[in-house]
């Protein structure tokens, strides 16, 4: 059993009344978001986006030094003038530290993954200061980038700030 | 000006409808989508996705490379089996190439890029296949996990399958 036929009927309904169909590649509103990739955020719905808005980079953590590459694109190639980190309360990268995942990884497969840097973080807070000090300090994200650091609760849909 | 305000008001009112507070971590529809992060490409509305359905890994191309730390916690740690990859037309990964994006941040902003693999693609279709072979011969990622790759067309909402 797959998803795949269950996406591709919602898509089919998706683009039965679809009309953005002429939206230029640039984000309208200049900005990139970084989010975790956990299932209960939708950054779209949370922050009041629309198809066209913002460039949406996601990650195991919402980790910008996974997003580098991608934030250079879009600033560089594609003019976003922004960044907004979100990570989010009872986040799975609170829960293991690097020796964990590699055990896990062993166990259910027999692999070893210890050559991959799995990047957890003890504290949620902390995280998201880390990444925007990381940000902050990175000679390819220029000063003129407004960078903006915040949690989202699962439990209540709220975003806050974290300064 | 920053776009957080109209975010925060957004989320305010997203907040105060929001019933989705006890969804456990683990994604309800064991898969994670990995995506490009084009603005115009909202996963969640264009598959059909709730909030707590999907992990969804998105970045520049939505190319699996970067995504290969993501897609191995959701799947050893939070227990996904499923990959669904979507890349899409008009992509910003087909109108550069390598230097050329070295070139742009020098130009821009008089910084040497060359160390990041910006991982631009010629053939869109290729794309699809390459990130889905790459995943099917790596060891982390075990014969048991379904993985498929589509494309998004910009131009329709509407997705087609690459074989």
């Amino acid at each position: 059993m797959s998803v795949v036929p269950e996406f591709l009927a919602a898509n089919q309904k998706y683009a039965s009344t679809f009309n953005k169909g002429s939206l230029p590649l640039p984000p309208g509103r200049k900005v990139a978001v970084v989010a975790c990739m956990d299932a209960r955020l939708d950054p779209a719905r949370a922050l009041g986006l629309e198809e066209g808005d913002a460039h949406v980079i996601r990650n195991a953590g919402g980790l910008v030094k996974d997003a580098l590459r991608s934030l250079v694109i879009s600033e560089q190639l594609l003019g976003t003038k922004e960044i907004v980190i979100l990570h989010h309360t009872d986040c799975g990268m609170l829960t293991f530290k690097q020796e964990d995942a590699v055990a896990a990884v062993k166990k259910n497969i027999g692999q070893d993954a210890s050559h991959i840097d799995f990047q957890p973080f003890p504290d949620l807070e902390q995280s998201v200061r880390d990444d925007v000090a990381f940000l902050k300090s990175n000679k390819l994200i220029p000063d003129d980038i407004k960078i903006w650091g915040g949690i989202y609760e699962v439990e209540t849909g709220k975003i806050r700030e974290v300064k």
